[in-house]
């Protein structure tokens, strides 16, 4: 058996991973790559690694092309390009979109955090792809919205406690950090080693990340009714990894709350709470893992929950290729169970 | 004219850090270090960076040798070591303290965080010496505890806004981040580059960190009535910065919350609120600043702060030399006044 | 078919690198890892993130019930300990040795880099294992030397060259540089992130590093004489990652440079010429890869060769597992054929 | 007494370190900052770390103004756009070049390597500025080209050793490291920090690199005879440091080469060599030192030394501030006696 496989913008940090995962994968084989920067080059001579190992020639969008030749696509594409692109593929073919085109349910909130959408009736049409916590939705699903890295890491914790009514849907605060790679490839002084290595900040301060409406649609569908977040987003100085800490009132002891997520993830080798003590994102480099501490403050009468993740392979590639697998009825972990590259 | 200083424990970081400050310094002048370790050796032979600039031989504590040739000390003792020998000193000559043996007012807090204390009188005996807030009292002290880097990046901004009333004390939290020199030069698997290198994590985390009840007692005083503080700190893979998100409801614009700070610290050169964005930890290192952005969420009704510094500088040593600037009626921004190493 | 493995030592960087790459290995399983330190602990208690992936209790050495449990062993043990573990079971099983003390055959010269040996007949009875070189003689061993890490680098495209006599002997000079997990996990100020962080340092300057007579062993092997080398190692300031510059004057051009090269690995997956340009560790991060970029210098008449690997993958256990799978007639390839973590 | 500085292209990475460096220096005061770019937009704005501390309006060059306003101008330009600009200012002020247009003496070896030089007799005014070295002639020059940092480290330490005939001046060779800082402020893949960090690689390999004619140039008239040098640079994972590991054949111990570049610095502040051991980049990470460790290779007669720079500061902007000290007959250590930060 074969899964002809189609990546649109592959020579970004997204893609590469997808072709570092799809690589080791039985079934998949990628039989198309686009690229409309580098159109026509072989994709070695863009990221030299894959020299000797991954030689495809970079193509430019093709949809008559994508439909005959590829049996899935992902699509990593930038916000905008992505609707745009998978609007063309979405009927003929199983899309898994990284971008947030797809993400949003509510076209009046995405209006109000994006502008115009333009294609609108891929909000309805795309399934949600959190995959541990919607996997029967995207088993039948053609078109899966590949959830957004910050949203990733504070879903998975959150959901299972939100509803099992275990901690209190107002005054959550998630203060999330990330390694720069979730900035992509694209230049700029934010990007440049001189002034983003060695240091540390926050970005988008106070409620303006264009990643809170899906984390509050997450919290508020996982709670049953609309939950608002304080979202403060940070850059690491490190290429992977992404840590969120998360605070949230709780009337409940330390024990009654990992149990309660560790039951929830029962059967999902992906997602797992420590017995005892917090993560690092070291433990999770290069993984589809995500590892969950939680502690409550009986001070303040707080749960503090820290999870952390991959941003390019939980966060990104590797929950696509997680979709891939259960839209195809492949096994899920096929492709993604890897140890870290420690240390 | 010319000062005589004495440092304890000189040849660990916040040590080195002090020697580096003072060099620069016009009045001055060091003549004594002492080190159990490394008793009889010259500092250059332990760092080696002091070659031809800084020799001096490294002595053993001997408190008479002190009180005849210093006129200020320093202690960078281990705390519980540090009560110890000030003990011993703070009757003759002024002293700096920049453990935490003589933070905390309450006996009683201080035995709950860390178990009986050696010499409970040099709690009353000391000023906290937050240089900004408590310069008229530092003015006249013989013994100042220096504050530690976690409180110092969390009341410069926070003690104005309670003061005057623009945030709630309820339900403050701040998620912390230091470098890994906050963690000493000490040898652990913590430490290590390869561990805590290219990775982030938190440790302390659900209220357990000893610096929760000096932040309390500084946030207390300034609204007056008790206050608790959800602190979570963590560990950047950087070596020096410590940058601090602090959230705190508020029914003030951000405007309004603006210049509160700003008025407070005018005249402060060292403390300044960003006109607009938010500050990195780079924008800080080696120097004794402390940069605040804030901004005010409308959604949620919340402040969220964030603050920056050095911490081995403004979070220690920088902090240290301000303290002992004011005790000795020099200017306060003597041998301080740096632009950071940047980039 | 299944091929149950012991690892000696495995809590240490090479010991966690060989159990990351067997997890994926479609026939080795792991059924003994031996820690005297952690003797009786489970692996994830010491290395969390094997927390639901490898759990296995650490057990002290016993080679009777090594030599029942296991077909390989793999020795992480330090230099010294290592000869004394091996030579209990290198009659009973296959062995492959990742310490210094096979690896070279000259009594004489490792007596006067190390002192006495205490098992000095497993000098003659190891077979040197530098894969692509040795490969024949791999095939036949039961007790193989794992080549040093520099060596690698060193010897990988130096031994083509050499033996078609396209570079001088006299003259070569490795300047090399190593990412720090090469130091191992033990504690020191030298792998303290506050001082090998943000630096850059040679050590063990001017022909004094243990590397030196392996080094000099395969390229005197590789030329028909003696050969000297000028070697310099150097720490960056990363985890993983070795990058060798190699200097040797050479009257042949640059393309007849790397044909030799390229011809000589023709069929050897892992070791790659590069076209045009210079390779980077991050190329080979994670992988067994060696890539090599070649220059001539017509000025000076001299070839300047770069060389990286992962210094714990190539340099250590992926070369282990490589050496295992010729030893066992599996394809060689087997548990390594990946792509780079990248970014 | 007051100095009035101008700085032309004030906002990248060398003009920034001369800003923090005039910042303390008692005699010297920045009246004109020059950036095309940038042009009427206060320097804090574009770098926030001056905000309170240093406000000045960008302006764009204006000869004329500069005439009126300053005594001393540091040029940052790019190369070629240098020359360009102090052709029009080097009659009626001290200049200092910190670009590469006026380092060469030859105009055939300077259109060899960069081409037509706009500006060719501003080569012959400009007295070469490597200030221990040529200090006589940088006390009567009114253009002094500031040295490159990669000829900086190989020439203080080869310069006195060339002179007194103890090294062979053939078949040196300089394997130098760079932090990526010496890349400047502008944006490419190479400095962004997903693909410089975490990694390590060589550039301009084979004796492609301009900086070669300056170090030939400098290396040849300290022996008196045509020196040609082999010259790797490579790109260390950090924003400031250099470290050059620099071979040469020798006939006398090392005890001898040692005495003779320390005799040659002595009274020379800011270059030691060290007694025993070997420097990090660490160690004069923000200052305006050199250090400097030799061994000697007794098997190879071959000395290995090895020097440490910062590249902005002893390699840049530093040693413009010293030039410009002895240029005005200031002390020549004036504003540039500081410890390293350290850690």
């Amino acid at each position: 058996m074969s899964l002809s496989i189609g990546i649109l913008g592959a020579t970004g940090y997204t893609g590469a991973e997808l072709i570092r995962l799809l690589h080791n994968h039985r079934v998949a084989r990628i039989t198309y790559c686009s690229s409309r920067q580098y159109n026509g080059k072989n994709i070695a001579d863009i990221l030299p690694f894959f020299q000797g190992t991954f030689d495809i020639t970079l193509e430019d969008f093709d949809a008559a092309a994508i439909r005959e030749r590829c049996e899935v696509v992902f699509s990593c594409l930038p916000h905008g390009t992505s609707a745009e692109f998978i609007s063309q593929l979405a009927d003929s073919l199983k899309v898994v979109d990284l971008s947030a085109d797809t993400r949003l349910k509510d076209l009046g909130v995405y209006t109000q955090w994006y502008g115009a959408h333009p294609h609108p009736e891929l909000l309805q049409k795309a399934v949600y792809g959190l995959c541990e916590v919607h996997r029967e939705e995207i088993r039948g699903a053609s078109l899966v919205a590949n959830p957004g890295c910050y949203p990733t890491s504070i879903l998975l914790p959150l959901v299972p406690l939100l509803r099992a009514g275990l901690v209190q849907p107002e005054g959550i605060i998630s203060d999330s950090k990330s390694g720069v790679s979730g900035a992509g490839r694209g230049l700029s002084l934010t990007t440049h080693i001189c002034e983003a290595g060695e240091s540390f900040s926050a970005y988008k301060v106070g409620g303006t990340h264009r990643h809170i409406p899906e984390i509050e649609q997450g919290l508020s569908r996982a709670a049953g009714r609309p939950v608002l977040i304080e979202f403060t987003p940070h850059l690491i100085p490190i290429t992977r990894g992404m840590l969120s800490t998360i605070y949230a009132s709780s009337d409940f002891d330390e024990a009654r709350l990992k149990d309660c997520v560790s039951s929830f993830y029962q059967g999902s080798r992906f997602v797992r709470v420590l017995g005892d003590g917090f993560p690092s994102t070291k433990d999770v480099r290069g993984t589809n893992n995500c590892l969950i501490g939680i502690k409550k403050n009986p001070r303040t009468n707080r749960a503090v929950i820290v999870s952390v993740i991959d941003n390019l392979t939980k966060g990104a590639s590797g929950s696509a290729v997680q979709n891939m697998n259960i839209m195809c009825g492949l096994p899920e972990e096929e492709g993604l169970d890897y140890l870290p590259v420690f240390p």
